[in-house]
């Protein structure tokens, strides 16, 4: 019987998958938590992925008109109280800025001092700031529509934070644009929503249902909140961007108002849309292994490591310039229109240790290189996509002609496992029964292992939620995409109800 | 006599110096003061010129063998407190966090709750927070160098904020390095400085002095703070970026420590080195008129305007079926490694609006295009580094290939035009009454109106403070190259004197 091969990540994803989490983003050096309580420091490797995604996604954004600016990270406490739903979303995570300066304590030690008349806030989004200054803008019709974009940093106040996926301070985009029509702003809405979907399924090679937001699970303030939610390999819904038509509630306590073409004095429509680094939590819980992370090739820093193997100096001389020559032929082909990013990894490590050095930090192909490859004139490959031992030696030409290709054939790779995992754990569910059955956890010790998603007929009802909470389920979305059928509902028996998808969520 | 052509900006440059300077930035509409004391809001085309900025410097970065990595806004009160010299120097404009949350006042308001057991300082720079975290990650010579930089916000307590210079919250680059040895971390600060030197220079057309700043003028904690000066158009030095050989300082106090290739545990030697959006100010003041903005095209968000110019729509359709092939064909060509930065800007407004509107915001060349240039193939070009009235027709093909050829003589011209200000406002000074005379302004209400840059042989001395302090002058640096020659002492007559940079600054 053949051995089980050791895995890298200790414990695996079926032992326990929240830990098995942490320990991928350990062993593949992407971040770790700070001493600053539920604050993270995002060390280099995980900063490159969110680089990748910064870079797709503020092309898509200005390629759909926006622009990027930028807004103060504190907000006047005067002003986040304008709109009473946004602040009562927003009031119990906020950190308030109370003094400007620091004196001593008479102890050696300090203590703040320059108490503001007006306490701050720092920003847990910008709607209330960035309002604030649309009002000024906005004169006439011809200053809209006003598309914005700005990547920033804020703070919600978290006391059960998990690296990547609930931090204190996170990384995000957050877009807000003012529109002259109530269709102009659902259309902008919606085309968020698209670019949202398109980079996560054709990127990250996430797969992404997206949908509306029922009432109890909208943005503080806004009219309707879209998301879109995928399904991580536990099993649970990961809401990984959201998208929000605000209407005219913002524009009205902000008095964002304009002079149309037919000289009348109107409020604009407005719209705001966000992802976070979050999404890099999401990527790493659609695709890691036992092994560690796993990159789809267009978000990876790296898609070729390189790694020489010699004894000898005089071996060394001869693999390293073949390696070198490996390189640049790489580097001259392009994939995802810029050319393939390559390492050669030369450090005074073990073998075996920088192979494992790579696979768990998720390069997509490794390159193996020693003397007899050099008098071979070939390469020794492995594809992190497949088992650690399926490896072959391949012509060098070849190896670098195909190079594009291969990486291309693993992004498809991973979309089509993620599709599967969610496929395979999706059901339609007619009946209250089935549904509890669903999403109870066979063993008690293992409450991870439960349905997946569920999509079941349902009208909002308040009466529902005891059953959802007692089961911790929660209502992903309604789905735009076919989700016009309407019918019974499955926990009232109201009718005119539509297919929502109910999942166990981060 | 010629009349003189109007300006679009009021006060000129001569008038009223300071005020010429925001409504430049109104001009161009690349920022505003908003509402957060302090605080500005970068609008659009000012934030562009700061991605150009970002994209450029990021590169020179990582091509040096640095990477990206993020760490938290939030520092805790008592990490600040451990370096002395670092705490003293910023304790007087710290924000200050000491809630986490907002609950109501009981008379329709909210006011913070939540206290803080610790006080969280919002970083106004992060040397505390990254070295505690390079304590944990160093153990062994292997670790090092660690070379990483952040792209971030700070905030320093403002209490005279001008757009660009000097506002409480800002955003920069800091980078972060420990070292081995102290060699190598000096020749990391030195190498860090030229990479500002020419991207100052390449980039910005701003020529710089490099040099060392004396020990008042240090970074709080540093040994040693280089810095890159340039003379601004009211010949006042404006700091641009900084340098910071640490030594053992921050190491010492954060217990970063490191087992060395001889067995014995060492403290590392570290650097830290910022530009800031300050750049844009200083970009701001170096280059443009009395018409407005004018940028250097290496960092010009659109390197050329097309203007469409009709009264029928029979013109409209033929002018801009024209201004297309015009576009394509400079999209089609490449200045500084990408396509040449092309808009149409097609909006319903006056031809004299239009114009004054690209001119104002510092376009390099606009290209004005009526149905007589379509039927005589041409193109009405005008560079912004010329007279508005300066324009002339250019045949279409020829104006297209040599685009990128006057992006070039344009970026070269600004450099030349601010060396010559430089130089022709430069004295080398022996005496101090000839100091005296150079500094003190000959018209009392025009105190810009004065010397420029001195250079004098120096000591460093507290008693000459009180005489520098009067003329409102500082000592920029003790220049890094040329700066060997020995002398006596101007102001007080000791020798061993080296030849120190003396101005106005900003």
């Amino acid at each position: 019987m053949a051995k089980k091969p050791r895995n890298a990540i200790s414990p695996t994803r079926e032992e326990n998958y929240p830990e098995w989490y942490q320990q991928v983003i350990k062993a593949a050096d992407l971040a770790e938590a700070s001493p600053v309580r539920g604050c993270m420091v995002i060390k280099p490797w995980g900063y490159a992925i969110w680089e990748n995604m910064q870079r797709v996604l503020d092309g898509m954004f200005k390629a759909t008109g926006h622009r990027n600016a930028y807004f103060p990270l504190f907000i006047p406490l005067s002003y986040l109280e304008k709109e009473a739903a946004h602040v009562e979303g927003f009031a119990k995570e906020c950190a308030v800025v109370t003094h400007h300066r620091l004196e001593s304590d008479g102890k050696g030690g300090l203590r703040p001092a320059g108490k503001l008349e007006e306490p701050l806030i720092v920003r847990p989004t910008s709607e209330m700031i960035i309002g604030e200054m649309y009002a000024r803008w906005v004169q006439s019709y011809r200053d809209l529509p006003i598309l914005i974009n700005q990547w920033a940093n804020v703070v919600r106040w978290e006391l059960r934070p998990r690296l990547f996926l609930r931090t204190t301070e996170f990384l995000w985009q957050e877009g807000h644009t003012a529109h002259a029509t109530k269709d102009e702003a659902i259309e902008e809405t919606l085309k968020i929503l698209d670019i949202y979907a398109t980079f996560a399924e054709d990127y990250m090679a996430m797969p992404v249902i997206k949908g509306i937001k029922t009432e109890g699970e909208r943005f503080p303030g806004a009219v309707e909140t879209y998301s879109i939610e995928a399904m991580m390999q536990d099993r649970k819904a990961l809401q990984s961007g959201t998208s929000h038509f605000l209407g005219q509630n913002f524009a009205k306590v902000q008095g964002i108002k304009f002079q149309d073409q037919d000289g009348q004095e109107k409020f604009v429509w407005t719209t705001s849309w966000g992802v976070s680094t979050r999404l890099v939590g999401g990527l790493i819980m659609t695709h890691s292994d036992d092994d560690g992370l796993l990159l789809p090739p267009r978000l990876a820093p790296e898609h070729v490591a390189i790694l020489p193997i010699y004894r000898s100096d005089e071996d060394r001389a001869k693999v390293l310039a073949y390696c070198d020559e490996v390189k640049n032929g790489l580097q001259a082909q392009r994939y995802d229109d810029a050319p393939i990013r390559v390492e050669i990894d030369d450090r005074d490590l073990r073998g075996g240790e920088k192979l494992w050095y790579h696979i768990k930090r998720g390069v997509p192909i490794r390159a193996e290189i020693g003397p007899r490859d050099v008098d071979s004139g070939a390469v020794f490959v492995g594809r992190r996509d497949q088992g650690v031992k399926e490896k072959k030696s391949v012509d060098r030409a070849e190896f670098i002609s195909t190079a594009a290709d291969v990486l291309g054939e693993i992004q498809a790779n991973l979309f089509k496992r993620a599709l599967k995992l969610r496929e395979d754990n999706t059901r339609t569910i007619d009946n209250v029964d089935d549904f509890r059955d669903y999403f109870t956890p066979a063993n008690k010790d293992k409450p991870e292992i439960h349905g997946g998603f569920a999509h079941c007929f349902y009208v909002e009802d308040p009466a529902v939620e005891a059953l959802l909470k007692k089961l911790k389920v929660t209502i992903r979305c309604v789905p735009v995409e076919g989700g016009e059928e309407e019918g019974v509902c499955v926990f009232t028996g109201k009718s005119g109800a539509r297919r929502a998808v109910f999942a166990k969520a981060y």
